[in-house]
C-alpha cells in the first residue's frame, strides 16, 4: 500500500500558471485529512490530521498522512492552514512540525487553542497566525479568503484559494444548519459571491453524501434532552465527543433549566471545555458547573455528569462505569444515560457492551437508536445540492470520505449540472492539476499509511501488522534446541513454549523425542547449517500442531550451537 | 465467566408439579440459543445453537452453550426440539450428539434437512422425528403442541409445552408478517386459543424489542428489487444469507420477470437452495437457473448472481469479487450489486470495505442504507404488543437477546398489562421455576462460554484469549540464553526473536551485552534457579523495550542449562 496507484504515471513538471493539488489523506478514507496545494514552486497545506486504526491494524496508535512527497521540500511550505480543531484535521501537525518546527500554522481562535494544547504535550513551540471569517491573507503565491462554516465544533472555516491558475474553494468539514446554536451560519452569501465571480474548482466534504435530505438542526436535540431530563427520576449521565462544544452547551442549558448541577468527567472533556469556556465559546449558566469530587454532596436527582466514552472506548469513564469499576461513579436503578453522539463504524460491539452493562446495572439508556439525541456535523445530499447550485463550479473534486462517499458526492455534483468529465474522482496520492479552467488527473505519487506505534513513527510495516494478526488469531510456538556443533547431538531442549492456544505445555511431551530425532538426523554428518535445522524444526512441529490441534500458530525455531 | 451469577444460590431440589427452566444460551446475547426444561426428573431441550465470536475472542471458530448442567444427565433427555434451521438454533446439535448420539431430534421438514447436512459432515447418525404445525407430541412428562411461526427462514415453529406445572408457550424466533411470501402466517389463532385457555409462562423473542412499530413485509422488497433490476444496465449481483429461502425466491421471481438467468454463488448458497428446492420450499421458475460455469455464455445484462458474503466475510465470494481476486467473477462499470441483508453488528467495517471495493471497480451498490432491500426476521415492538394481548400470559420471560433487548421486551410486556413482578428477567444460567401459576428465579447454575477452536472444544480458556489479545496488539519477544550450570557463564545466545513490532532484529544488538551481564550476575555463586534467571531476563528486556520502543510485548525468556 506504499503506492496505491502504480498504474498512474509520475506527474510531469509543474507548468506555469498551474495549480497542483495533491491529497495526502482523507480521500478514500474518513480521517487523516491533508491536502497539498502547489504553485510556482511553493506549497500550501490545508489540514494535517490523523486516522484511527481499524481492527485489521492491531496495536497501532494512530495513522498519519504520508509526508514523503513534501519531506525534501519543507522549506517550500508557506503555511499549514487548519479548517477546524478535530483530530482528523489537526492531529498530525505535531508530527510534521517535528520535522520543521517553524512552518506557520494558520487557523481560527478555537482551532489554534486546541492545537496549542497538543503541541505543548509534544514540547513544540510553533508560529501561529490567527484568522477569522471574512479575512484574506497572502501566503506566497496563494491568496486565501477564509469563510465561516458550521460544523460539530465551533469556529470552522472554508477557504477560497486564489492563484494565477484560478479560484479553488475548499469547504473543510461543514454542514448548513440554518438555525445554528451560536448563530454563526455557513457563509452561503460568500459561497454565492465567489460562485458569481467564478469558482474554477470546488473541493467538497463527502462524508454524508450518501445520506438523503437534510441534516437535522443541532437545536432539535434540546427538546429531546429536555423531555428526557423531565422524566429522569435520578442521576443523568450524558456522553458525547469531548470537542462538541455545542452539544455540551445544550446539556448545560437544559441542566440549568431543570436546576441540575453538571460535572465534567474525562480528561479531554475537562481540558477542552476549559479552553472553550476561557475563549467564550462555551457559556456556563451561573452556579451550574461543579467539580466531580463534590457530586457526593448533592442528591442524585440534581446531578448531570457530562462524560467522554460515547464510542465504548474501554478505558474511558463510561465503559468503566458500565463495567462497575469506576472509582467514583456507579450507576443505579433509575439512572438515565444519554449517548448524545454518533456511532463510528467499527465501534458497534463496544458501544453495545456499554449499553448492556448500564442496562444490567439498572440504568435506562437513551441513544440515537431510540431517540433523536444526535445529529451529524456534515452536510447531507440536500445541502450539498444547495452548495453546488450556489457555487456553480467549473470543476468539482469530492474530498473527505471513503470511495463510496466520494462517488455519491460526485453523483450529486453531476445531478446539479456539473458535466461528468469535470468531476474529478481522486484518492490519496492522485495528483490533480488545475490550469485554464480545467482540472484533471496528471499522475500519482507514493502515499502509504504511516503508523504511529509506541515510539515508532513510520517504521511499522504491513509485515508487522500481518504478524500481529496471525499472533492474535493463532498464537505462537517457539522451540529451542541446543545442538553440539561437533557431534550434531541435541544437548539441550527441546524447550517448547506456546501461547494463545495450548493451556498446558504438557500437551507437547509427545513430540519432544520426534523433534530430537529429526534434528539429529538433519545434523548428522555436520553439513546442515542452522537455517536447515530451523526448517526441520518448523516442519516437524508445524505438521504435528496442524494435525493434532488443527491450529496454525506462528512457529519460531531457535537453534543454539554449543 | 464460568459462573456468571455467583450471587444466586444453588437451586433447590426440584419440587413435584414444578417446571424448571434453565436457559443455557441466548439470554444476554444474540446467538447459541438453548433452553432446558425439567420436570419430574426428565429433560426437554429447545434449540441448541452456536454463537459467532466477536473481535475480543480472536481465533475462536464458534461458541457453544455450556453443556455442563446436562452432561451427567444425558440419559434423562427426552428430545431436542428445534424451532427452525438457523445456525444459532441448530449449530451446536452435532457437539451435543457427540456426547450421546441417540437423543431424538425433533423439528419441521426443512429444519431436519438442514441439520442432517451438518450431522453428515460430523459423521453422526441421528434419530429424527419430523413434526408439523398443528401436531401434538408427548415426550415423557412433556406434551408439546407445535404452532406455525413466520421468520426469515421457512418452516419455523413455536411450541406450547404442557406439564402438570402448567402451559409454557415458547415463540422461537418469529415475526408476524401479515402478508407472508409463502402464505404461512404466524398462528395467532393458536396463540389466542392457548391464551383463552390460560398460558402460565410466555417465552418471547426479544431481538427486535427495541425497534418501534412493525417489521415491514418481506414482499415489500420485491418492488425495490424490480425497480433496481429495471434500471440495471449490466450484470446484477445479489448477496444475502444462504438460508433466506424467501429472499432468494423473490430474486428468482424478479429475475424471471426481467428475463434474466440466475446462478448461485458460494458453497452454502448452492447447498441450502438445493435442499430447499428438493423439498419444495423454493420454486424455481422454468429456465431461470443456470450453472455458474456457463455465465460466460450469456450477455451480462441477462445475468443475476445470487451470492453469499453479505456480511463482508473475507473468504466469501463477494469479498473476493470486491478485492478483484475471484477466479471466475469480476465487476465492471455498470454492474449493480444488491446487499439484500441485515448488517450484523461488528461487521460494519468489513462490509464497508466490500462496498468501497465494488464502488472502485465501477459497480453501483444498493444496500439497506440507501434502499429498502432488507427486512428483519424478528417481531418489532408493535407486533410484540399484539402477541402479549392475544396470549394474556400470567408470567413472561423475555428470551433471545442482549440485556438491552430483554429489558426492552420486558417493558413491552408490562405496558400490555403484565404485572412487573410477573416478568422474569433472567440471563444464561439463571434457573426459573414455574409452579402454581407463578414463575420465579430460584438460583443459578454455572454457565460459561465454550469455545470451539481448531480441534479443541471447550479447552480454550479466557487466559489463552487474553494471550492472543496481547500478542495481537503488542507482539512478543523471546530471549534464549544457554548458561553453563557449573560456572554460571553464558555460553550461547542471547538469541533474540521478536515479532509484531520490530522490523529488524538488529535493533536488539545494543541490549545483548547487558543481558549477558545481568544473567551472569544473577547466576554468580550458582544459587539462582532457572525461574530466577528467567525473571532477570524478563525484567531486563522488558524495561529496555518499554523505555526504548514504548511497547509492552509478551516476553518469553528461555534459559537452557548446558
Amino acid at each position: 500500500m506504499s503506492h496505491p496507484h502504480p498504474d498512474l504515471p509520475v506527474p510531469p513538471a509543474l507548468a506555469p500558471d498551474t495549480l497542483r493539488i495533491i491529497p495526502l489523506g482523507g480521500l478514500g478514507e474518513v480521517g487523516r485529512n491533508m491536502t497539498v496545494f502547489e504553485h510556482s514552486g511553493r506549497l500550501l497545506i490545508v489540514d494535517c490530521g490523523v486516522l484511527f486504526p481499524e481492527d485489521h491494524q492491531p496495536g497501532v496508535d494512530l495513522i498519519l498522512p504520508d509526508f514523503d512527497y513534501i519531506r525534501d521540500r519543507l522549506d517550500d511550505i508557506e503555511a499549514i492552514l487548519l479548517t477546524h480543531g478535530h483530530e482528523d484535521h489537526i492531529g498530525a501537525v505535531p508530527f510534521l512540525l517535528r520535522e520543521k518546527a517553524d512552518i506557520p500554522i494558520v487557523g481560527s481562535r478555537l482551532t489554534l487553542a486546541l492545537i496549542e494544547a497538543k503541541l505543548k504535550e509534544h514540547r513544540i513551540e510553533s508560529y501561529q497566525l490567527e484568522v477569522k471569517e471574512g479575512q484574506t491573507e497572502r501566503f506566497g503565491p496563494f491568496e486565501v479568503e477564509f469563510l465561516a462554516v458550521n460544523h460539530s465544533i465551533p469556529d470552522g472555516l472554508a477557504m477560497a484559494i486564489t492563484t494565477s491558475a484560478g479560484v479553488v474553494l475548499h469547504t473543510g468539514d461543514f454542514k448548513m444548519d440554518q438555525l445554528p446554536l451560536d448563530g454563526r451560519l455557513t457563509d452561503l452569501n460568500g459561497f454565492a459571491r465567489l460562485g458569481d465571480a467564478g469558482v474554477d474548482l470546488f473541493l467538497v466534504d463527502s462524508t454524508n453524501a450518501e445520506v438523503p435530505g437534510f441534516t437535522p438542526h443541532e437545536r432539535d436535540i434540546s427538546a429531546v434532552l429536555d423531555r428526557t431530563f423531565s422524566a429522569a427520576p435520578r442521576r443523568i449521565i450524558v456522553a458525547s465527543f469531548a470537542s462538541h462544544v455545542h452539544r455540551v452547551q445544550q446539556v448545560l442549558d437544559v441542566a440549568a433549566a431543570h436546576k441540575r448541577k453538571v460535572a465534567f468527567v474525562g480528561r479531554s472533556m475537562v481540558r477542552n471545555m476549559g479552553i472553550a469556556r476561557d475563549l467564550g465559546y462555551l457559556r456556563v449558566p451561573p452556579k451550574t458547573l461543579i467539580d466531580l469530587k463534590s457530586i457526593g454532596d448533592i442528591p442524585p436527582e440534581q446531578v448531570v455528569l457530562m462524560s467522554t466514552g460515547s464510542q465504548g472506548e474501554p478505558m474511558a469513564a463510561l465503559s468503566r462505569i458500565a463495567n462497575r469499576d469506576h472509582p467514583a461513579i456507579s450507576v443505579e436503578d433509575g439512572d438515565v444515560v444519554i449517548l448524545a453522539s454518533s456511532l463510528i463504524p467499527g465501534n458497534e460491539n463496544a458501544v453495545s457492551r456499554v449499553i448492556n452493562g448500564l442496562t444490567r446495572a439498572g440504568a435506562t439508556v437513551v441513544h440515537k437508536g431510540n431517540a433523536k439525541v444526535h445529529t451529524s456535523g456534515h452536510a447531507s445530499a440536500g445541502e450539498l445540492l444547495y452548495a453546488y447550485n450556489l457555487v456553480k463550479p467549473a470543476n468539482v473534486m469530492p474530498i473527505h470520505g471513503e470511495a463510496r462517499h466520494l462517488q455519491a458526492n460526485a453523483a450529486i455534483a453531476v445531478s446539479s449540472g456539473v458535466p461528468q468529465k469535470q468531476v474529478v474522482l481522486a484518492e490519496d496520492g492522485v495528483v490533480v492539476d488545475l490550469a485554464e479552467g480545467v482540472a484533471r488527473i496528471v499522475g500519482s505519487v507514493p502515499c502509504g499509511y504511516v503508523y504511529v506505534d509506541g515510539s515508532n513513527v513510520g517504521g511499522v510495516a504491513e509485515a508487522s501488522l500481518k504478524d500481529r494478526r496471525i499472533l492474535g488469531e493463532e498464537g505462537f510456538i517457539s522451540v529451542v534446541v541446543v545442538v553440539d556443533s561437533v557431534t550434531g547431538k541435541v544437548t539441550g531442549g527441546p524447550e517448547i513454549h506456546a501461547r494463545g492456544f495450548a493451556e498446558d505445555d504438557s500437551v507437547f511431551d509427545g513430540i519432544r523425542p520426534e523433534l530430537v530425532k529429526a534434528v539429529e538426523q538433519a545434523a548428522e554428518g555436520g553439513n546442515a547449517d542452522t537455517y536447515q535445522l530451523q526448517q526441520t524444526i518448523r516442519r516437524t512441529i508445524g505438521r504435528w500442531v496442524g494435525g493434532r490441534l488443527r491450529r496454525r500458530p506462528m512457529i519460531i525455531p531457535v537453534v543454539v550451537e554449543s
